[in-house]
């Protein structure tokens, strides 16, 4: 008994996980992914998608295989967002925990999966209370993504290939849950050399249509994303 | 015999380490903190500021105790940059490690620290060879911290409460090594509503002398950081 309570002592270490955050943009709103736990101690309650990492994968291989076997989603690309580390942070393990994020479109997740998963897509504005410091790893991936989403072209992957001024316009709205002064949009669009007006109209939305445009990505590589 | 390998496989875990950039800005040049091994396996080799995060420490505390207890550097701002977890980045362990960075003043840090931590400062363009995968660790904290220096005045505190124009651009272009144009410059810094013009002048550059500034934490924390 002795020994075995030394062993216990010898390998008090941390634990690694990481925690997935994926934001589903459906209707111009943005929607967070989460499961339900079916495991005690935490079973029943809301939670990010998360998971230890294996003593031999890569921090951001087991991201993606524990979105991969707690959700069914693959070969999506996440980003790092932060990692939290206070000794609390779990109600019963010393845990520092990686957290990754992505947006998608919600329709790319599918009913089957859902079902499967236990999972359940929530308004970012009516997350639940979540396990952990999963409210706190949710509320810095939003801000950091509208932070990126401000100054890097990363929500064009949500849109149609050609899209409109207008459907720009609505996609950033819907991240950034503000209303963006159309004249002052236009502008600021008009600086993107990425953006590539095209001949084509859409004429679905008005009489006149509304010119489509598309993403230039070899544009985007290589100019600086930045100006001072 | 057996029962000991067990218990070395039983506790085949991943450690958790931190490792601190510290940037020194020194006229108008960032330089790096390096500190050179004292110990097997890496002795006499140049590495970060890095250590294991204790059992019972949060992550953040472990940062700012292993800066301290391995430079000396007390009471510095960190901000959190990455987490680098790959399976060998480490040649005798598995360790994922966190990044912490800030940019301090060089003249802050004193002769006789450099010499009690076996320390060294390196302009960042000349580098040594590091341990692991340090070089990666810098060149993601470099590319980060010329970001955020453009889009938030996290380099005012580098300047003294009062500074000329001239001075704040002789300090961005040292930060992002290049050389800004004039007229661009004044035009950017003349949206920034933090920045304070004083009735002041500073007479020791030039016969008419230049205005000085200041910055205005207080207007800056009730403006927004990016206007789309």
């Amino acid at each position: 008994m002795i020994k075995s309570n030394r062993t216990e002592q010898t390998i008090q270490q941390i634990k690694v996980s990481v925690d997935c955050i994926i934001f589903g943009f459906n209707d111009n709103k943005l929607e967070l992914l989460l499961i339900k736990k079916k495991d005690e101690p935490e079973k029943g309650k809301w939670s990010l998608i998360g998971g230890f990492v294996g003593f031999d994968e890569d921090l951001d291989e087991a991201a993606n295989r524990i979105l991969s076997d707690l959700s069914g989603l693959q070969d999506i690309y996440m980003e790092q967002i932060k990692t939290f580390g206070k000794v609390n942070r779990c109600s019963f393990d010393r845990v520092i925990s990686s957290t990754y994020s992505a947006m998608i479109l919600k329709s790319s997740y599918t009913e089957d999966q859902i079902e499967k998963y236990n999972a359940q897509w929530f308004p970012i504005t009516e997350v639940p209370e979540l396990i952990f410091d999963h409210n706190d790893m949710v509320d810095i991936a939003i801000k950091r993504m509208r932070r990126r989403v401000r100054n890097f072209p990363i929500a064009f992957n949500l849109l149609p290939s050609k899209f409109t001024l207008p459907q720009l316009q609505a996609l950033y709205e819907g991240i950034l849950d503000e209303t963006l002064d159309k004249r002052n949009f236009r502008r600021k669009v008009s600086q993107m050399n990425y953006l590539v007006k095209l001949e084509e109209k859409d004429m679905t939305e008005s009489r006149r249509g509304a010119f489509l445009y598309r993403f230039d990505e070899a544009w985007y590589k290589k100019e600086k994303h930045f100006n001072l």
